[in-house]
């Protein structure tokens, strides 16, 4: 369709490339996706290890069983000086009782939860982990296994005096097959060094998350973490071939295979993503890789309505089809949080909505074209109020760091109250305008952004300090708000502590009788991860 | 690559045209994949049925109780005139016990196991389902879940006098979200007529098998069916959202969400998907369906070596990426079985190894120029004999019909063996070899075919009857060569009846103990499916 020039002036500021057909000629092309990482990791790496570093300000954090009054601890053992004497003899110089060094291991990284672990524990093999939870097992010591300790709903951190049995030492890269594209690592490797390391043979990790550069594969595993990726590779339910873990008693279950097909009976793996560490410890995993696409585009676009914002993913999911790869969207609230609070610009004019598009494809030209024919379509439709195409490292950078820095903006605001709600597209952004008119001015912000092809939508609500009246007046308000049209309650941040008591809201009393059904067979003496994932009375 | 004359009269039939220019400018482009779909299924699926309107033909099949006179009945309750007055009364008019209806329903379509049941239940709803299974539980009576009876281990069909509980009826499409992609719908839909729905919303079913013209989705899901499109859209475990099922005793898990996200506590689906109806009966599902490529291209090549073929998937894997949608290998016996016992003609110069490949994506033009590109790749690194491309409706039809056809051609050998197994894929044809050394001319064939891609082999002896003596010599010699690769004995068939003591040749005596726990943990009384999966000893 030729547009008139009457109509040019009215159109968002890249049209007039778009209608000279300069759009992507002036730019450098973007081939690989690792460069698009680098820089975002970088500092994304520093912002998530700053808990483990920062341990006076953790200290400051209200203690878990303080905030929580009403919940007893578990008729667990206290550790000892003969059980420190054990775990010294499983493994020598791997044990932490330092108290300043263990408060960045008591303490989630939303500072929201803390325990009083007194000892931590860093194996470095899968043996070691069998031996320590044999040894666990029968002390009845209650144990929380830590990753890199990026979870958002306090799953991660004991919330008495758990041990905590952290995988930062188990590293290794063990396999990469380039044709396959099976990746085989232990469980303590860094989701960005995996990145990194998978893309020297060609090959994308099919997650992607804006905590990479710091939390662990086995923790990503455990939780089914999702991210920006799962739209294009779907769940690690799909994608992980295989899992090596040891359950509470230390016998360890070896379903490591690199096979792509395997129905030899029940399909084990699958039991450990997204148990949150309550079944067994995720000692090794084993993921399917997909090609590194070899063309990356990313644009920027501005909006109006939410529903504009719908109808472009429609068109979308046509026009970019096996192209698309990440289709973000964050609200003008949202835009402000990283404006205001980490001084990142605002690619485009001041809108409503964003949308934030990337496409990853193997041909450079076409992937090109297709963009440029999908947003003619979309400024044609009158869908886009504004918009730019990144095509400079510098400026894809730029843009995925408005997205990815999100979650460490909402923390300046002061405390974070953090809901994670998968919803039918067609309510999505509702919830958000109905919990900004409930709260009105008693908090600083009520924002939503997410992933809108996973119908996931990330409400955040921000107040100076932690606030009970503020609690309250948002649960269970907004549970019952998703529970009205089947949504769940948490779409990729898990239950862990902080959601355990409202599971109800999106899983039946038969499932999660039968959850406890299964906890019992692989650790009836529920040594693994207490007071998480389970409600109280459960 | 300009490639001189003198070169050009040792080229495939098909380069010509490439370095003309013409590949794909004279044939009609094949843009609708259900047009592709049509004729093949409609053949597929009388095929398929035969099993259940042959009845005299199922009795000549030797009963599995005397095939194996070890194997003993289990301590279920025996079927009494009262039991068939209750059920009668639970789901009337949907109660066969007419044995001439129950001959195909009581024998494998492999006409390979035969039990003899006395009843054959028909329910239409969950609920129904649900006070089915409440009674047999309570009365101790055995049941065996039933699909479409495609199954190729003996899991779908008695072992003994176990009732079977049919989804036949179970058969109403629920919604379909075209923007989502999400598919409801009941387990005994049948595969091809799901494809058919979801194509009138942009979509196609995300796995697609020989047997679609017969399989349910209940039973796809309950076996993990894979098929040609997992290469492209990965397994079940990955795209089927929501499960509903039935437990023993009656009690119904409703995970049937449609979120594509839903990290509430552990992901209860799994279990079901490749239990093979030992854990609860698959009553609905929900499935993420992806959009329908427009475009869709096949070529099929003849090459020397299987070396040459893992080298063309290489090559596919960089330069059709993302379009690629299958990848299927044959060799020059599979070809023999199709042309001499399905009168189908092979398209190109015979070959000792053949290939298929598929693209499906949204841009015609880009997806026939990457092809043409990679097939003037792969015939410039000599790895191809003769090919031909399918570009008329016709043609591809036709040539996958040689790939579908591959189940029933064997079946009119007389008896086929049939083995179905991951390897490595650098020792994926080796097996093959191997066992034709191994059998010499006491059996008509021993042939390979399968899924490359997925390193997955389908392994085939025939014999014109049944010879204890053939399955002597290859079992387990067969188990030993696959464990030896650390592959897998069962890669998309299951487990059934047939493999159910070699088990352990793919998986640890702990992984199937915990198995065997959480088969405890819902069918205690063990009447689900019974003599299936698990190992006699277990």
């Amino acid at each position: 369709m030729i547009m008139s020039s009457t109509h040019m002036s009215l159109l968002p500021r890249f049209v007039n490339q778009v209608l000279r057909g300069s759009l992507f000629s002036s730019g450098v092309k973007i081939r690989k996706l690792v460069s698009l990482d680098g820089a975002t990791k970088t500092t994304d790496c520093l912002r998530r290890r700053r808990v483990h570093t920062n341990s006076r300000n953790a200290s400051h954090v209200e203690l878990t069983s303080v905030r929580n009054p009403g919940l007893k601890r578990g008729p667990y053992a206290t550790i000892t000086d003969e059980d420190i004497e054990e775990f010294n003899k499983i493994i020598p110089g791997q044990v932490i009782t330092d108290p300043s060094e263990l408060s960045g291991y008591n303490t989630d990284w939303l500072k929201s939860c803390r325990g009083s672990s007194k000892v931590l524990l860093r194996p470095k093999s899968t043996n070691e982990v069998s031996a320590i939870l044999r040894y666990c097992n029968q002390r009845r010591l209650a144990v929380v296994p830590q990753g890199g300790n990026t979870g958002l709903v306090g799953g991660s951190v004991p919330v008495f005096d758990e041990i905590i049995l952290s995988t930062q030492l188990m590293n290794k890269i063990i396999s990469v097959d380039d044709i396959s594209g099976a990746l085989v690592c232990q469980a303590g490797c860094v989701l960005q060094t995996l990145t990194d390391h998978v893309s020297e043979f060609g090959l994308i990790m099919p997650l992607d998350l804006g905590a990479k550069g710091s939390c662990h594969i086995g923790g990503n595993v455990a939780t089914n973490a999702g991210g920006v990726r799962l739209l294009r590779y779907g769940s690690l339910h799909g994608s992980v071939l295989g899992i090596e873990a040891v359950l509470a008693d230390g016998k360890i279950i070896d379903c490591l295979t690199t096979l792509r097909k395997d129905n030899t009976g029940y399909d084990l793996k699958q039991l450990f993503i997204g148990s949150e560490g309550t079944l067994g410890v995720v000692t090794a995993v084993s993921i399917l890789c997909p090609s590194k696409p070899t063309s990356v585009n990313v644009a920027f676009l501005g909006c109006n309505t939410f529903q504009d914002i719908l109808s472009i993913y429609k068109e979308s999911k046509n026009n970019l089809a096996e192209i698309l790869s990440a289709f973000e969207f964050l609200d003008a609230s949202s835009m402000s949080v990283v404006t205001d609070n980490l001084k990142l610009t605002n690619p485009i004019a001041s809108s409503p909505f964003y949308v934030l598009i990337e496409t990853g494809g193997s041909n450079g030209t076409h992937d090109e074209e297709t963009l440029n024919v999908f947003l003619q379509r979309v400024m044609e439709l009158g869908l886009v109020k504004d918009g730019t195409i990144a095509t400079e490292l510098k400026k894809i950078t730029h843009i995925w760091s408005i997205r990815d820095g999100m979650a460490e903006g909402l923390m300046r605001d002061g405390y974070c109250y953090k809901y994670d709600v998968s919803l039918p597209q067609s309510h999505f952004y509702k919830l958000v305008e109905d919990m900004r008119a409930r709260l009105g001015d008693r908090v600083l912000r009520v924002l939503g952004y997410g992933h809108v092809g996973d119908g996931n939508l990330h409400l955040n609500v921000t107040t100076r300090h932690f606030d009970q009246d503020v609690v309250d007046m948002i649960e269970p308000f907004v549970y019952d708000w998703v529970a009205r049209y089947r949504g769940s309650i948490s779409a990729e941040h898990g239950i862990g502590f902080k959601k355990r008591n409202v599971i109800f809201y999106s899983k039946s009393q038969e499932a999660v009788s039968l959850m406890a059904d299964l906890k019992n067979i692989v650790d009836p003496n529920r040594i693994l991860n207490p007071y998480k994932l389970f409600p109280d009375q459960q």
